[in-house]
């Protein structure tokens, strides 16, 4: 399934930077950054309890706010992009 | 339906500060800013239309990423929280 984390901390402290890196390091072995604070990863159901108790180590509850939004298998036609920065098909082929 | 926006724009610059401002305000009138950058808009098809064309005229292809999620209308299991700024629950009672 495709979920998304949305991690708002602030990076004006070195300290919330390297949460951010963190937590950007860890979505990404999932999936891709798709914006500063945005991540799409596509787990199934352990592997996303594994990412939020991973997830839930690297922020700091009192700082740190972090939504992860479940948007299920069927999720190609339920996402849009505008601008810059289109991101991958991350279950599509790999072309080398 | 629950509608995500994020929008990645540098604020660096005043004319990026503005359109996150405009971008806010147009978000905040279907819904709520849950993250910096990230809104909640709960919405028909009739007004998903109108926003996307509304915040196409917002930002700037160029420069902003703008990305749009649909959670569908059984989102309330699909969403959840760590950390500061819980939001609020959108179509509950207004307890006055």
């Amino acid at each position: 399934m495709l979920v998304l984390v949305t991690y708002d901390v602030s990076t004006l402290s070195s300290a919330g930077q390297r949460r951010l890196r963190l937590a950007s390091k860890l979505c990404q072995s999932y999936g891709q950054r798709v914006q500063n604070s945005v991540f799409e990863c596509v787990v199934d159901a352990a592997q996303l309890t594994l990412l939020k108790i991973k997830l839930g180590e690297i922020i700091n509850p009192d700082e740190d706010s972090l939504r992860i939004y479940q948007l299920g298998n069927h999720y190609k036609n339920k996402v849009e992009h505008i601008g810059v920065k289109p991101s991958l098909d991350l279950e599509g082929p790999l072309i080398m």
